[in-house]
C-alpha cells in the first residue's frame, strides 16, 4: 500500500499532478496519466479516505456503542448493522459495552473527535448518567437507539422488537393450552423486560386470570453469566403452590429455569411449561427443545443502520432537534417446541 | 460539537490562531487564548482526529476483521481487544466475518484506505483465496492473526490457545477415570480443531489405547447454527459398539451431543461421558453441567491487541517482512463438572 506522496515521488511529479491523474481530473497529459496509473497499480496505491473525509465533511463511518458482545442476540444485531453499513460504503467504529458504562462521556467524545457521521446506540443496561445524556446532546449528528430505550433519549429514532406483543403471544399460548397458574421471571431494569411483563399482565387480565405476587420474580442484575435467575427460579418452584407454567425474560434465563426444575425434580413439560424469548440457537439444541418468542435481530440491525443512513442522507447535521424520533418495531413470532404442553389434570 | 473553523468564525480570528490557542502553542495573546478556550468549551469544540491522523501519519485505529459475532467466545475475544486498544487511545474499525469471506480483498482494501495502523485478523473458517493472501501482502502495517491460523500467514504474529494441550488434558481426564473407548467429534477444517484432535491422538497413544476409525467423526461445516454435529453424534452413538466417552470440538457441539444422547436414551454421564471445549457460560447452565477445557478468550484478545500495539510502536511500517512471526499461546485448563464419570462396570 502506497500513499499519494510516494506515488508522486516515484513518478517525479507533484502531488497535485498525481492526484489529478488518479482521480481522473484534467490537468495532466494522457501519457503522464498512464504512467502514474501504472506506477500506482504496481505499488498498490490506496486512496487516503481520511483526506477525503476532511474534504467532503463526511467520514463515512458511524459509531457503534454499548453492545454486550457476549451473546449471539446482539452479535446478530451487529452483523445486520455491518451488512447494511457496508453496502453503503460505510464502516463502523465499535466501542464495547463495559467501556460505555464506565467511561460513557469519554466514549461519546471519542466518536465526536473521530467525526463519525452518526451513532448506533445500544444503551447501557443501567440508566446512563446525566453527564452521558448531556454529552449526547452536544453530538450534532443523527443517533438511532437500538433494542433498549431509556429516559432521556425520546428525541432520537428508535428501532426495537415488539416486546409487548411477544409477552402477550407467549401468555396466550400458555392460556390456550389450559394454564391458569403462570409465573413470570422478568427483568424490570430494561425497557424490553418491562414491555414483555406488561404484555403478560394484559393477556392475563384479558382472560380474567390473576397475576400472583409470589409467582412474579424480578431479576436484579442480569448479564448472562450470573446464576441469579437460577436461584430465583429455584425459590419460585420450591413454593408449595407451584405454578404450572413460567415465562422467562429470555432464552438464557429459560435455560436456567430448566436447570432449576431439573435439580428440584420438577419435570418439564409434564409438570412445568417454560417459554423463552429471542430464539437463540441454543433454544433448539437443548432438551427439551424450548418454546420461545422468536425475534429477528439481523433485521433489527439492518433496519437501525438503514434508518441512520437515511438520516445522515437528509442532513448530516442531526435530527434530534426536530422533535420526537421515529419508533420502529420489528415483529416477533411464537415458536412452539417441546417445553410447553397442557397442564397435568388436577394441577 | 463544533469544528475548529466554527470556533474561529465565532471568535473572529483565523483558523491558525484558533488552532494555536486550542493546542497551547505560542502566537496568540493570553487574552485571545482565554476567549477562544471559553468559546470552544461553550460550543462543545472537539478536536478533529482525522486531521491529526493525517498530520501524524497515525490514524490511531486498527482494523478488526473476520469475526463470527454469533457466539460468546469470539465476543469475549473482541471485548478483550477493545479493552486493550482503548487503554492505548486506539479505536477499532470492525468488519464482520461474512463480508470477509465474500469480499475478503475488498475488506482489506477498505482498511488500507482508512489508513488503519494495524490489523487484528480472525481468519475466515475456510482457507482464504489467493487474491486475499495477495492483498494481505500489500498491506504494509503490522498484522496479528488471532485464534485460528492457516497456510500463508506464517510470517505474521499469532495469538491463540493451547489447543493441543487442551485435547491432551481432556483425554487424560477420561483415561484417568478408566475410559478406554473414547470417541472424538472433531472439526478438521480449522487449526484449533486439528490441534485438539492431535492432542487426543497423542494422549491415547501414550497410554497404548487405540483410536478407532468408527469413533472419529468429522464435522464438515460448523457455524453454530447447523445440526450436523447432532446428526454425527446420533450416528456415532447408534453403533452397536458404542464408546463410553466422547470429546466434542467445543461446548456448543457438546450440547448437541447431549441432545443426541438424550434422544437415543443414552444417559449422560452414566452411560456416556462428554467433554466440551471453551467453557462458555452455557457449560455450567445446562444439565448435566458440562466438563470442559476452559479457554481464556478475554486474555487472548488483550494479548493479541497488546502485541499489535507493540508492533505498531516498533515501526508502524509492518513486521511481516522481518521473518516468521511470534507465536503466543494462552494456557487452558480442565474444568470437571457432571458430564464425566468412570465408565459403568462391564462397559
Amino acid at each position: 500500500m502506497s500513499s499519494l506522496a510516494e506515488i508522486a515521488r516515484i513518478c517525479g511529479v507533484s502531488v497535485g499532478a498525481a492526484s489529478k491523474a488518479l482521480s481522473g481530473k484534467a490537468g495532466v497529459s494522457e501519457a503522464t496519466r498512464q504512467r502514474i496509473l501504472s506506477v500506482a497499480a504496481q505499488h498498490h496505491y490506496r486512496p487516503n479516505r481520511l483526506v477525503h473525509a476532511i474534504q467532503s465533511g463526511r467520514s463515512m463511518t458511524v459509531g457503534l456503542t454499548c453492545n454486550d458482545f457476549r451473546n449471539d442476540f446482539s452479535g446478530r444485531i451487529v452483523e445486520g448493522m455491518l451488512e447494511a453499513l457496508y453496502g453503503a460504503d460505510y464502516d463502523a467504529i465499535v466501542i464495547s459495552w463495559d467501556l460505555c458504562v464506565h467511561e460513557g462521556e469519554k466514549v461519546l467524545r471519542t466518536f465526536a473527535e473521530r467525526r463519525v457521521d452518526g451513532l448506533l446506540m445500544f444503551p447501557p443496561a443501567d440508566q446512563p448518567s446525566q453527564a452521558y445524556l448531556q454529552e449526547l446532546k452536544t453530538f450534532r449528528r443523527p443517533i438511532v437507539v437500538v433494542d433498549q430505550t431509556f429516559a432521556g433519549v425520546e428525541d432520537y429514532d428508535f428501532v426495537g422488537s415488539r416486546d409487548f406483543e411477544g409477552g402477550g403471544l407467549a401468555t396466550e399460548h400458555l392460556i390456550g393450552l389450559g394454564h391458569r397458574d403462570i409465573a413470570n421471571l422478568y427483568y424490570g431494569k430494561t425497557s424490553t423486560g418491562r414491555a414483555r411483563l406488561e404484555g403478560f399482565r394484559e393477556a392475563m387480565q384479558r382472560h380474567g386470570l390473576p397475576v400472583r405476587g409470589n409467582w412474579l420474580a424480578e431479576i436484579g442484575r442480569y448479564d448472562g453469566n450470573l446464576d441469579e435467575p437460577y436461584e430465583l427460579a429455584r425459590r419460585l418452584l420450591s413454593q408449595k403452590d407451584r405454578p404450572t407454567a413460567l415465562l422467562a425474560f429470555n432464552d438464557p434465563v429459560a435455560v436456567q429455569v430448566l436447570a432449576a426444575a431439573h435439580d428440584l425434580g420438577v419435570r418439564v413439560p409434564e409438570e412445568l411449561s417454560v417459554v423463552g424469548f429471542a430464539d437463540l440457537k441454543m433454544a433448539s439444541h437443548i432438551r427439551p427443545r424450548l418454546t420461545t418468542v422468536a425475534q429477528n435481530p439481523d433485521e433489527l440491525g439492518r433496519r437501525a443502520a438503514a434508518r441512520l443512513l437515511s438520516r445522515i442522507g437528509e442532513d448530516g447535521n442531526g435530527s434530534a432537534a426536530d422533535g420526537p424520533g421515529v419508533v420502529e418495531r420489528v415483529p416477533v413470532s411464537l415458536v412452539v417446541r417441546d417445553s410447553t404442553r397442557p397442564p397435568a389434570r388436577g394441577a
